[in-house]
């Protein structure tokens, strides 16, 4: 598949070949890969799902770039490959859902199943998750409650990338709230942002590039703003309304950190590296049943149809549906050298 | 009170001229007020505690200076003087409540007394409030449930002022989000914020005074830029982070006007005017209460105590709390011209 390089200008390209997959295609070649580090099949499926999902949608940082990191962690023993996960009732509409430091997908699956039920019958529901991992899109997660007929809303916490407003070191992840609504016979309305002004993923495409980065996107360790990437990655990311972003950081902190239990965004480890004790960050959920009598789903179409009659005005997550039914139709074009990291993973090279 | 007016800039003076008075006589007397024009005791006294409360904390837009306002709405009849609240159980833990078209305090007093209870007994309980008013300060209503030990959000919308990210015509109020937490021995952290970069009062003062206001707080008719605050409050309002502040704003639009069955911003009547139908907006408050052994009060502190720790950093609502303290040991200053416009309604001019 990767001939003999001549120049590096072809070493460039080669780097950036793709190989078109369709979605089942994909997901059985990333289940296989964690299959083979000892993963029971219903995790290493969720996992699998949910990678996958995220590359359909084209956030390719939560998708096929992050099963090498990922398989290692399992290799480590940071991620624990045969954790299971347990569901606790705190109260009537409350559930504790402690993910074992295995991934964080099966924990949000039970979540999800779990949390929806209750608030079919009781109108709402939270599913706090905690000694979980990276979850990826949230948007994925959000989507599933919606499509069950929930209002939805998700918080998750990640090691420090933000910095309090006016101060130097990190506190909060990036922070990322989602929401999702049901849509009568159309995909769910799906939001999901990070509080910061850009995602990180970018910072360090520009440092594996080589480039500068725009002023606003960053700080570095003594609070100033930065161009340069690895300066960039040394401080902390600029948060989305100056001392707004970061009261939200701390409410999404809050949320996914300390009502779950989990490790604050300052104490957790990497998502990336295989080394160091197991993230156990945390995720927060809150599903919301619409109430009967008050319209909601003409009501939403009429105030969404009003929104995309403006000029210039989209509604968020348009580009995610477009490239979600682009990718199962056509399928998803996967750089060749995850699929070839997969294939050396699969054959016993780990 | 207000002497002989020898020239423009003594006007000036007694204009900004301020009589000092204790929280108690400042609520007596807005009380007073509402009586007159024969709101019930109970919603009056409701109305001035909201009112004096946002005065005590430093919110002066939503404090004396509505009071006028409100009362011409009571006398026109936009507002119903003696509308009754009805307080319905959606389910469990979903509670639907009729503002009747009265002021939103007393509905909020009702759903915040009901929905706590439900939070206690169940882990969480939402109430959405529709044919309600303006809402004034958010944190005065969920700094009342985190000192009932739960965790709280609200969210409210508001008479449009705020452009979907990219078009001209305001779709969004600035859409508020508050949010505030319990903590042991101590006020409750207490985070309030709209989506605007800036409240549009801000622009109203600058229309006052005579003054241009800085590029970026507001865009005019047609989405450009403007420095002109009458341009401005033709225009909209920018919000923070770009898209993702009208997402978020999207997010709370949903929750405060579709899941309440209130009217959309767009559609909503002015909270200023006592011309034309009422406003009928919406507010929608979640309540948690934290889980027994997450150890969330103790954690909360460990996570506070981390950011003042940090050099530049401040806890959200630190000025607040620092106002509200001063306001009760000290009385608030308030604007001669309002207790005179008070005292006027008390003695029949209105």
């Amino acid at each position: 598949m990767i001939g003999r390089l001549a120049t590096a200008a072809q070493a460039g390209l080669l780097i950036m070949q793709t190989h078109c997959m369709n979605l089942s295609e994909a997901t059985e070649l990333v289940e296989a890969a964690f299959r083979k580090v000892s993963v029971p099949v219903e995790s290493a499926r969720s996992v699998a799902s949910a990678l996958v999902a995220a590359e359909a949608e084209g956030q390719v940082g939560h998708g096929f770039s992050r099963v090498e990191d990922y398989v290692a962690q399992v290799v480590s023993g940071k991620v624990v490959a045969d954790a299971s996960v347990s569901v606790a009732h705190a109260a009537t509409t409350s559930l504790l859902i402690d993910a074992g430091n295995g991934f964080a997908y099966p924990a949000l699956d039970a979540a999800i199943q779990a949390g929806a039920e209750l608030a079919q019958e009781h109108g709402s529901a939270t599913m706090a998750i905690y000694r979980s991992h990276h979850c990826g899109a949230l948007s994925v997660q959000v989507e599933k409650l919606a499509q069950k007929g929930l209002v939805a809303m998700m918080v998750a916490n990640a090691p420090a990338a933000m910095a309090p407003w006016g101060a130097k070191s990190a506190v909060f992840g990036t922070n990322p709230i989602a929401f999702a609504a049901p849509r009568d016979n159309k995909p769910p309305l799906v939001i999901d942002l990070s509080l910061s002004r850009v995602a990180r993923g970018k910072v360090m495409n520009a440092k594996k590039a080589g480039s500068s980065i725009p002023e606003g996107w960053a700080l570095d360790q003594d609070g100033k703003p930065t161009t340069d990437p690895e300066a960039a990655l040394e401080g902390t990311m600029v948060p989305i309304g100056e001392a707004k972003g970061t009261a939200l950081a701390l409410m999404v902190e809050i949320l996914a950190a300390l009502m779950t239990g989990a490790a604050r965004s300052a104490e957790a480890s990497s998502f990336f590296s295989a080394d160091g004790p197991p993230p156990n960050v945390g995720q927060y959920l809150i599903a919301l049943k619409p109430s009967d009598n008050v319209g909601f789903a003409s009501r939403l179409e009429d105030l969404l149809q009003h929104i995309e009659s403006l000029d210039g005005a989209r509604l968020p997550g348009q580009r995610r549906l477009a490239a979600m039914a682009k990718a199962r139709e056509q399928g998803i074009d996967v750089p060749v050298r995850y699929i070839e990291a997969i294939r050396n993973i699969i054959d016993g090279q780990f």
